[in-house]
């Protein structure tokens, strides 16, 4: 069980994310980092279906959250059957990965993997099982984190020497490991990161991460991403994705296709990290998830608008290839139209 | 003096926006209505000229602010010498229109307006001359509700029968009368409004005003204007203007630009309501104001980043006019490139 990448950021940190021990999964609330430090306790892994539901964790951090979550709901069956286990965890992994709907085949995939362990386990005679999903957990995590560290090197490459990057809501490792690679490849990079409302991951998050690691951070509104680029200069707008399908579309924080548009406008290149989502052979398989449309009426926890009007909350927008400069994987960078080009059998699920 | 357009909503009523009484300009503090209703009392024209600079009230209420705040500056100097008096009300005069630098020229043609009629009433022989000033503050409102009142028709008529129209900040008055005005042509409308960071004025004022008049309000965030476009249907967009340039370049609240982009990306109009500017003949004389970075790093009071890090607050941004459809002015809809066939020598600023 060893953790890699003690340098990146605190809040990137495993047991930061989401962690196991002793019948509980605490998770770091991304609602409210870094202005309160504050981590949400789970007992059940119905708990973590809840907490990742309303977005105590997010971007990749339900990833970690969903295999922690199998390791509480091994604990929680713990001295039963191996197959009322095996079952235990089975309905456990459907509850876990249906929490929200867009990331749902990735979700699957980590709990199979988890399941996989804990029948191995249970076949060797274990009784609570809970420790050997932990494990697993750790290794599909470093297992991402080797492939995102390769995702960041190409990245960081796409960087100019001497410039400035646009960001948009929270890439979670991604931003870590692009980071770290522009510091290796001597890269002097500003980044501009738009807030990203209503839960101002942009802000909270993203400029945060940097500011940790050293860079030099500006935080804008989510209407200001145009005239940075005509006023500031900005040499490349990149983001990861929740699901790129495998025809190209970006399914990512509703703002992203605002931004996009402003990016081909100002001949600024748009760059997505991430790999291919099998479980999106194209865009028509999406859904994309109605959050509660009050959210849209506080910040903060403030309302900003009369009660009586409506709010409109989606959680996604989708950009079209054509606003996409590049995708940038762990195989390096591909154009949005030739995905298919990406070794799509091997077995990864990077975001 | 006689006031207009009781039906407006309240916020709109001269009496809310800024209203001078027995020595004190109170104005109405938009930086948070509706989520409070407070008045900012000044006693003096420099508070006056402060609480404009401190966006205490914004669109063309510091029109109105600084045309009862020259009434006060008045109140100030009473029972002086003719010649004392109106070196005091130029002093005045200047302080006000320089509180915001974008919006100096308008300030300077109201506040000479006003110096007039004090000049006016002193050769008359009155020793206090702020009702006087009071009075031109009225009327010069008036005038300009009227030519707003024509924009207003104008504007409703290129709405659609039934359909959906997209906002940006507040634009006041015009706001009012446009929605009057489809209501009066019989125009079935949905308004969206962008919340407008970082002061929110999509949100809580124009919604508001639009809620009050009984239209179907949604409020969405500055990130979603290319997505409500896309997925929602919009048939128009329309802002109005802290500044027409007499070459068609718009300066508006920051994000009307990127918003401007997305329009132009779903092919949906944009057009702006005012006049040109004739203080602007081109955009080379707009100087953007920058506004304290830190307003930008929270919403509501509330911190949203880690103050370590940058904020970036340009007050406004600059559409060009291949953005731009038309400009809806008192006089009917104009082409950007052909401001010039404004009867520019028409004594309007209109807003």
């Amino acid at each position: 069980m060893e953790r890699q990448d003690k340098g990146l950021a605190w809040m990137l940190q495993y047991e930061n994310i989401a962690w196991y021990e002793d019948g509980v999964v605490s998770i770091l609330d991304r609602r409210i980092y870094p202005i309160d430090i504050k981590k949400v306790e789970c007992r059940t892994h119905q708990e973590v279906a809840d907490a990742i539901r309303d977005m105590v964790t997010q971007s990749a951090g339900p990833y970690t959250a969903a295999a922690m979550g199998m390791a509480l709901a091994a604990y929680e069956c713990r001295g039963r059957s191996e197959a009322e286990q095996t079952e235990y965890l089975e309905a456990a992994a459907y509850t876990i990965s249906h929490a929200r709907p867009t990331t749902t085949w990735r979700m699957e995939r980590i709990t199979a993997k988890c399941i996989e362990a804990a029948r191995e386990a249970l076949a060797g005679g274990a009784s609570d099982v809970s420790e050997a999903i932990k494990e697993c957990a750790v290794n599909q995590n470093n297992e991402r984190y080797a492939g995102i560290n390769k995702v960041g090197k190409y990245m960081a490459q796409l960087f100019p020497e001497d410039g400035s990057v646009m960001t948009y809501c929270f890439a979670e490792t991604i931003v870590g490991m692009m980071l770290k690679e522009a510091r290796i490849q001597g890269k002097d990079i500003r980044l501009f990161c738009p807030e990203t409302r209503p839960y101002f991951q942009g802000a909270r998050l993203t400029a945060s991460v940097a500011h940790d690691m050293g860079f030099d951070v500006t935080v804008i509104t989510d209407g200001m991403p145009a005239s940075v680029m005509k006023n500031e200069g900005i040499d490349i707008f990149t983001t990861a994705a929740d699901v790129i399908c495998c025809d190209g579309h970006v399914v990512n924080k509703v703002g992203t296709y605002n931004t996009a548009i402003a990016a081909k406008h100002h001949g600024v290149p748009y760059y997505v990290s991430g790999t291919p989502d099998q479980g999106h052979p194209t865009v028509d398989t999406v859904k994309i998830e109605m959050r509660d449309p009050d959210l849209v009426l506080e910040a903060m926890g403030t309302p900003t608008a009369n009660r009586n009007v409506k709010g409109y909350y989606p959680a996604f927008d989708i950009t079209p290839p054509e606003l996409v400069t590049g995708v940038v994987t762990d195989q390096g960078v591909f154009s949005p139209f030739s995905l298919a080009d990406y070794g799509a059998t091997r077995d990864q699920f990077l975001v």
